[in-house]
């Protein structure tokens, strides 16, 4: 939950003055996001989520992000539009902040996602893939390989302090993924971040994705393991093999996933680990005096590399390669 | 802000079945309330805020808000309106929290209200004042002078931490309150929590009040008291003398003050102060660890305090008695 940044009505007002959206029937903060600020912002117009990008987002990003969600829409994901300003730009200043309005998209997401969610988030994850095929723009995932071997030394020092021994296991993790990160398998524009907040349904029926400022290009087969980890495990920690099934059968269906990719996942799905795992650590390590943010448990995700750890084959998954 | 409970689909489902209000579009925590956990509700009947009440709200008031809501709402006072069941019942229970749905209110509040707000807030409370007056149902003040006397120990014993001298002034305020608070004032239904965030107001027009869960009978004129405070100092700490006239103005319009009233407010603007310094400080000297909530500043209400104890006569606040 986060609101980071207040808005005053008199900079509001200024701000929407450059909008064709009429006057405001209600402006309220909401209490999820992790990294910006949002606030659901009712006008004459509709509803709308103002965003606020906080020193998370790297505003130089920012149009990546406009365009791969244009891009998307055009081709029938569902997912927030950008809402131009009457000079035809998506992106704005607000309280100091980058800021964008886009559209309110319907559903709610799903805290305890059952199976034949997980093979609806499949579809949908493959669906993006296609989407995002002939997307022009490029944007590095700044938190994929290279960028946990930069967050390891930040993380490290004091990575023991959130369980013993995690220091050196980070450690041996990264020389060992590194060693053997696949380069060859398919690549493309991914989400990275499709754990179950991003995802709305209206009853059973998947409605949109949200959520796309860690979208990047990288392995297709790495959005699988990212959802696998947020996905297929039980609250008590055990790995639900159905769901996974349904998670692989829904992607399989609209792309069927190579020999190669298969047989990575075992691995994607440690790096997958370690890139949470190292975050939450050094959000963990690092709350602010007076912080609005409860970190998230890094505990959870230093089980599930544990768990991945000890698996050789993707059939181990529920998946035959 | 805060977001106290999650609530998952699955408990929101089985607690809507209760209702009529078709199936769910969309569930967001509202980062707004101090005191509760509030979700904006969106189902196929529209919009509703869904409050779940958290340890500061007793069970055994909410009979109180929701018959003062019926109320008020039944004379013209634009307020929330409590959604009620199939049974005919408007609480509930919801994540192991006593529950309600009442009507979403269009308006934004003002993080910074103007003169002509402060009348409008005036003439609403005045309103509001007389809307109550037939209402049968009584819940004592819980932070009047008896709550004071219970709080006061509890802050006492670390306030210096908070400013030097504190506990002693504490104590030295309480006294002079006691000594002196005028008991013969006309008294009523009051709001008895008028800041800014319970106001709302669509353009210059105010749109309506909210969160009525520190509604009592009390003195109507601590009613005015509380909103001297929050509304008329500017944030340097000054005191806007043209904003208090406003609020008089506005409150005068509707129902005239009686001299006794008018009189009585620099002491009343005492305990009102007193009453937010009190929580305040024990709020701030109490920050669980992992807190999702901010304390709000002590200081600000030990300045008004001081700002009060200076002041002689009404006429000072703008006010000629």
């Amino acid at each position: 939950m986060a609101v980071y940044t207040q808005v005053d009505e008199d900079e509001l007002e200024q701000f929407l003055a450059g909008y064709d959206l009429g006057s405001v029937m209600s402006f309220k903060g909401i209490a999820e996001g992790v990294e910006n600020t949002n606030y659901l912002l009712h006008t004459e117009r509709g509803y709308f989520i103002l965003t606020l990008y906080e020193k998370r987002v790297a505003a130089a990003d920012l149009p990546f992000f406009v365009a791969l969600m244009e891009h998307l829409a055009a081709r029938g994901i569902n997912c927030p539009q950008p809402v131009k300003n009457r000079k035809g730009a998506a992106l704005g200043e607000l309280a100091g902040r980058p800021a964008m309005i886009v559209t309110y998209l319907e559903g709610v997401w799903l805290r305890r996602p059952h199976v034949q969610h997980c093979m609806a988030l499949g579809r949908a994850m493959a669906e993006l893939h296609e989407a995002g095929a002939n997307f022009k723009l490029t944007r590095e995932n700044a938190l994929g390989l290279a960028g946990w071997k930069k967050l390891a030394p930040v993380a490290e020092p004091r990575a023991d302090e959130v369980a013993p021994g995690l220091a050196q296991l980070i450690h041996d993790e990264l020389g060992y993924l590194e060693k053997n990160w696949p380069r060859a398998l398919p690549a493309g524009v991914i989400h990275a971040d499709l754990f179950p907040d991003n995802v709305f349904f209206l009853g059973e029926k998947l409605s949109g994705l949200i959520d796309f400022y860690f979208a990047c290009n990288d392995l297709l087969v790495y959005d699988i393991a990212i959802s696998l980890n947020s996905w297929c495990f039980e609250i008590d920690g055990s790995f639900n093999v159905t769901k996974s099934q349904a998670l692989f059968s829904g992607y399989n269906s609209v792309r069927k996933l190579e020999r190669g990719e298969v047989e990575s996942l075992p691995l994607l799905a440690r790096g997958a680990s370690l890139r949470i795992l190292l975050t939450r650590t050094i959000d963990w390590l690092n709350v602010p005096p007076g912080a609005l943010v409860r970190p998230k448990d890094p505990q959870e995700y230093l089980k599930k590399l544990r768990f991945h750890r000890r698996i050789d084959h993707a059939r181990d998954y529920g998946l035959a390669a």
